[in-house]
This record gives structure tokens, sequence and C-alpha cells, in this order.
């Protein structure tokens, strides 16, 4: 039997998690593959750390050319994460004509086209199944089952943490600082989570999807984000009242001939599929021309399930590997003529903190639809408030453009007895 | 651009669906194949039958020889369905370098190895993604991104009809003679639903599932089935008190060594992601040794997501078109030495309807402990009855083997105050 080799940087949570799948499942993985995928050398920083697993001293190295310039290596697998040295150790595998196998969504999101570029050059594959939401293989799925599609919307969980802290805000009626501080405390939330909170991690993800699903190019950080830190738990529990859950979407959605796309804490409705995923799990709800509604649902982050990813696209390349070039099919889905757009028209919820005086609902409801905005329902909670406290008033407005809603937001707080706008959350219908 | 030809077999609602999506999304599949598909051909059993489709005439043949034989034609589309011709026609086919896919479960599940011995004989792909779930891209998730895993436990709601009359049952208290008749007026189960209610069409799709998963093949119909015809109105709500939904499931799991397997409808937590999959959905939850929980969600039947399903199956072969046979990737996993197993243990759920005197309860939970079965819950209701008028007595009862169960519930039943089993089911704790 043939023995494929494979370089691998980094051996942290996942590095470990694809160490020992390929270890566990061996059998099963030379039956399908014809091959005998053995892991013959280990990128780490210190080759003295202790580490929870056994390996052979010669396999570790804290010299990256050991790998990129070894010629026996046929795949190097990147786990070191953050731009660089990933993205240079990566374009020097290729260029050396090896296979990469990737989880990195910073360098894919951001200069994967590099990657490609080499990739072609040299004849070999470059893949990266386990850079978005871990274990659920949706680029495979996009990129095959489901190419004769075109799709209408992606609309995903995919930020373990944030899900997390919402779930549990949701829950148990908690503060998003102490449930922060809690994540932190059981290694569910980095010590600096703001990548994670902020929105950044998974505008990453939705513009890796977005070039798999529809063909378009978009940095990252021009996706228009929002991430949890300011959603409270009142907002939490209005909208719970509302029949809706806040979760952090991301969503790319056809619009004519645009897409829109944002990252935001937004309300869906409780009786929807995605609502029912909680803490750690992710999830894509995907609406396909052909397909109509599909979801995957699992686990999008951890040792095992990202190692998943990591050893299906490993096992990809070795069933390919006598056929090269011929089957360098490429993961990226065909261009299409969509122009990025950012956030269109939405259903929102606002979040009013406005004084307890006689009219206030009149005159806030006339501004709405002084600015063409309908209303879809009003709640006013002054139960458990003091005589002459100010109170929140909550509205979830029909379909608006930001354009429109934001003029009459200004209009309505230069009145003296609104107090505040507290909130802003769209609402997400995914009928 | 090259040319790739399509003969179809049979223009029903898959076939017209095939035939709407090659169409619509055409600018898109050329793109990422680099060629023109084509239908050529397309087999009927009336060529003068009005259709809604608007085919040219000589696209339509009575004549099967006339795609099976047509040297021109690379890829046969077979969407009649059961056994024979299908069969035939698919094997021909093969033998004459044709790639084949097909929707054909029945064909695919009993036949499938003769069927793959003539393709890899002939150095062709033959393809079935549609057998199973319509859109749901699993058979493809199972063998390509998610083939580094061992799996622990496929369960699957995989019969639209089924589920669809059980979701009715459940939401508006109806009888399941009611809701299959109201099913049958829209269309939604068959004037002879025997297929879709007495399991045996999720026993073929369990037994490719089976096969893709566990490399283990098991003649669909000696998996233990049982259908929903026997599921009534009172056990649903029942199940409901004690927080259980009942859903038609295909179960596969593995047991030390053995393969347990079996269709029969079964209670699943509410809060189990599968108890949300309402009326004409399927989903499939899936546990794999590496990637832990996933599920896969979407529509199992219907002329556009069936029609998906083949439309992707046509873009593999078209993408590996150039490198054959070089690419002939099974789609079987590898043969495991699992050997299959009927019913393991499992908690169930009794309803026996009893005589309203003392002693009763005492009885009938001291034979369960005799025979060494823990009983979890038990609900007694006699509201609403006449005094001296039989009630229902509800068990859910701890892990057993039927081997336990039959003779402690043979005993129970010798008493003359137990009138009736009305109903036995598994619980599926799904943890």
């Amino acid at each position: 039997m043939k023995t494929l080799k494979i370089g691998l940087l980094g051996l942290g949570n996942v590095g470990t998690g694809t160490y020992e799948i390929l270890a566990m499942n061996a059998a099963k993985i030379s039956a399908l593959t014809g091959c005998e995928i053995v892991i013959s050398k280990v990128l780490v920083s210190n080759i003295n750390k202790k580490r929870s697993l056994n390996l052979p001293a010669d396999l570790l190295t804290e010299n990256a050319a050991d790998i990129l310039s070894d010629p026996e290596i046929d795949i190097v697998v990147e786990l070191i994460g953050g731009i660089h040295p990933a993205f240079d150790y990566m374009l020097t595998a290729l260029q050396n004509k090896k296979h990469v196998v990737t989880a990195n969504k910073a360098v894919i999101a951001t200069l994967g086209d590099e990657l490609m570029s080499a990739a072609a050059a040299s004849n070999v594959l470059l893949k990266y199944e386990a850079s978005v939401a871990g274990g659920i293989p949706i680029l495979n799925a996009l990129s095959t089952a489901l190419a004769g599609n075109e799709f209408d919307e992606i609309v995903g969980i995919i930020n373990g943490t944030t899900n997390y802290i919402l779930t549990q805000m949701t829950d148990f009626g908690l503060n998003y600082d102490d449930v922060l501080k809690d994540a932190q405390a059981k290694g569910f939330a980095e010590a600096d989570p703001s990548s994670d909170v902020e929105g950044e991690d998974v505008a990453y993800k939705l513009s890796i999807l977005i070039q798999t699903a529809f063909g378009l190019k978009i940095p990252p950080l021009s996706i228009p984000r929002e991430g949890i830190t300011k959603v409270s738990k009142d907002d939490i529990a209005y909208a719970s009242q509302f029949g809706y859950k806040i979760k952090l979407l991301a969503t790319a959605k056809k619009n004519g001939s645009t897409l829109e796309c944002h990252v935001q804490p937004a309300l869906i409705p409780v009786s929807h599929p995605l609502a029912s995923v909680s803490n750690e799990f992710n999830a894509l709800f995907i609406k396909g021309n052909a397909v109509d509604d599909l979801m995957f649902y699992g686990k999008g982050a951890g040792s095992m399930p990202t190692g998943s990813a990591i050893v299906g696209d490993i096992i990809d390349i070795a069933r390919k590997l006598d056929c090269l070039p011929c089957c360098l099919t490429p993961q990226i889905s065909a261009p299409t003529k969509l122009i990025f757009a950012g956030e269109g028209k939405s259903m929102y919820y606002i979040n009013f903190l406005v004084a307890d005086v006689p009219g206030v609902l009149g005159k806030v409801s006339t501004i709405f639809g002084d600015h063409g905005i309908s209303i879809e329902s009003v709640m006013q909670r002054s139960k458990g408030k003091s005589e002459g406290e100010d109170v929140p008033v909550i509205y979830i407005l029909h379909e608006s453009s930001r354009q429109q809603l934001d003029p009459a937001l200004a209009e309505i707080s230069s009145y003296p007895f609104i107090k505040e706008v507290r909130s802003i959350l769209r609402v997400e219908p995914l009928n």
C-alpha cells in the first residue's frame, strides 16, 4: 500500500484532534483511499513542551523548512492560525507542489486568491472545509451535491462562543457580562473575546461562504457587522414576548441583482429551525432555487469536529492523488453577476426608553407613519415602574430601509420624552 | 464547449424537475463543469400525452433502446421507479458504457451490487444521491466530507408522507384515518399508501444509508419494521404528557460489534432537534466518532428538491468525465466487521387498557420488577371515565430487551384485569 505523508503545522487543539482521528480511524481511511496516511513531521513552537499526545521526539520540529522543503511530504496541514506566518508557510508549500489543507478562515477570507493561484500553478489542491463551521460539511455540500442550485439565501449561526452566550442569557435571564465571565472561566470564550463577540470571526466565515455559494469575493471586514455586546437581557425578554429569539446571524441573500450581506444580532421566529440551535452548536440555513430549504446543524468548533473536516479534506486529496491534475475541481463556485450590497430592507425591532407622559405612543407612531414605516406590533411595559419613572416602549416595524428608518429615529429622538433609543435590531422573518 | 448528452428515462414529477433545473441554472452548471448539458432524448410511455413541459416532439420516444443504444448519450438518468424494467434499463446502460444517475431506492437497495459491478466493469459511474431523502445531500456527505469518521448512529425521519400524517395527528389531535384521507385528497399520500405507512419505503432508504455509512449490506425487507397505522392519537397525547413526540424513525446504531437497525414509530424527547422536523420535511441525525452530533434537514421529496440531487450527481459526473477511470471513487464506504442485529435494548412505552379495580398498578409493576425491568414513569388516567369503565395505564420502562419484555407482557396479559396491550413503542432518548 502506498504511503501518503503529512506535515502538520501546529499541534494545538485541532492538530491534536486530527492526529487522533487519523490514528483512531486508520483502518477505514486506508480502505477508502488505498493509502496509509502517516503524519511524518509536526511543527511546534517548543519541542520540549509537555503535551497530551505522546509523540516520538523525532516527529517534532521547530523549523518549518523541515516540512515545507521535505520532498517526501505530500500534504501540508496548516493549523497555526492567524495571517502570518501561516499564509507564508502555505504559499511555500503550494509552490513546492504540496497539497494544503487548512482551518484558517482569516487567511482564506483575505488572501485565499493568492493561495488558489499558487495551487493551480502547481497542480495541487488547496482545501479548507474546516475554516467554516467546524465539523459541518457545508463548503463541500455547496460546491458538490448542491452545485446544481443557484442559492437565494444563506443564514448561519456560525460562532459557538456568541451562541453560547446568547443561549445562556436567554435560558437563564442573565446579563451579557456575567455570562461572558462564566464562559471565559469554562474556556468557551477567549481571554480577549473581541473577535468573537464583535462579529469579526463570523465575517471571515461569511466571506468564505459567499465566495463558495455565490462566486463573489467580498473583503470580510467590509461586510457590515455588529456584535452581541449591546444585546441586553431585556431585549431578549421583550423579543421572547413577541415570539422571537435573538441570535447572531451571518446573512447573505440575493435581492434582485445585489447580494445583501451582514453579520448582526437579529430576531428570528421561535418556530424556525435556527431558533433551536443552542449553546456551542452551529447551523446553516440555506435556500436553493431547486432544493428549497435546507439546514445543516452540528458542532462548529472543538478538536474532534474540526479535525473531522481536516481529515475529510485529506481523504479527498488521497483519493485524487493518482489522477491529478485532471481532478482539480475548484471548490469555488461559478462567478455570478451579483453586486455586493450592505443592509437591505428589513423589519426592525426598536427599544425606546421614554418618559412616562401621555401621548408618547401616539407621537412616535405618527412619526413612523410620516416616514412611510408601518408598525407591526408595539408594547409598553410600565409594570414594576414607579410613578414618573422612565419606561421601555418596544416597536416591531414592518419592512423599511435604514435610509427610511434613520431619519424617522432622528426625528423621534428630538423630542424630550425620548430618553434613549436603546436597541435597533433586525427582525428576520425567515419565511 | 463540450456537449454532454443525457437520456432521461421517465418524465414524471422528478424527471420534469430535473429538466427544469438544467434549463433554469444552465449558465452556472456550464461554468462549473465546462460542459453544455443537454437532454437529448426522453423515454415516456405515451408520446402523445399532454404534459406541463412543452418539449419538441422529436425529443420523446417510447422505445428505451433509442436511449440505451444511442452511442452519443453519455449519461442515462433513470426516473421510472420500481424494480423492472428500471433495473434492466440501468444494467444495459452501464454495459453500454453510459454513466447512470437514479433516484430508485428499490433497485439500489435490492440489486445495487449488480449495477455497481457493471459500472466498475465499464469504468463508468453509478450515482444515486436522490434515492435517500430527496434534496438532502446525505450520501455525498457520508462518503466524502465525513468519510474520516466511523459512524456510531444514524437516526432519520426519511418519509415525508408518514411525517406529515404524524405531524397533523400531533398538532391537531386528529385520528390516523382522517389525516390519511386528507393527505390523499391533497396528493401528499398515494391512493395505496401501504409502502409509506407500513415502513417499506423507509426500509429501502435505511438499507442504502447503512451500506453507505457502515459498508454493511442488509436486504431491506429483512430490517425489522413497523409502520404508523397503529399509532393512535391517544398514544401521541400520552407521549406528549411525558415530554415526547412520536416519529417514524429509521435507526441504525452500533452496539459493540453488532449493528442494530429497525424502522419503527418511536418516542423522542421534544427538546431533540429531530422532534421539530414537521410535515413533509425529512432529517437525518448522525453521530460520528470524530464529528459528534450532526443533523441534516430539508425536503425529502418533490420534483425540484429531488431534481436538485439528480443534477448534483450529473455535475459530479461531468466534472470527472475527462479523468475516468482514475476518478472512480466508490460511493460505498469501506466494509466493516459489524454484524446485523435486529432490535437491541431500549426504553419502551407501553399503553395498557385495564379494568378499573384496585391493585392493578401494584401487580403490573411487580411483574415488571420480577423480570428485571425498571419503571421510569407511569400514568393512569381515569378522568372522564365512568365508574367501572376500563382505563388506560401508560408505562415508560427503563432499558430492556424484547427477550425480557415479551415474557413480562405475556405474564401481565394473563391477568383478567388486563383488557388489552394497546401499544408497545420504543423510546429513543437520543442523548
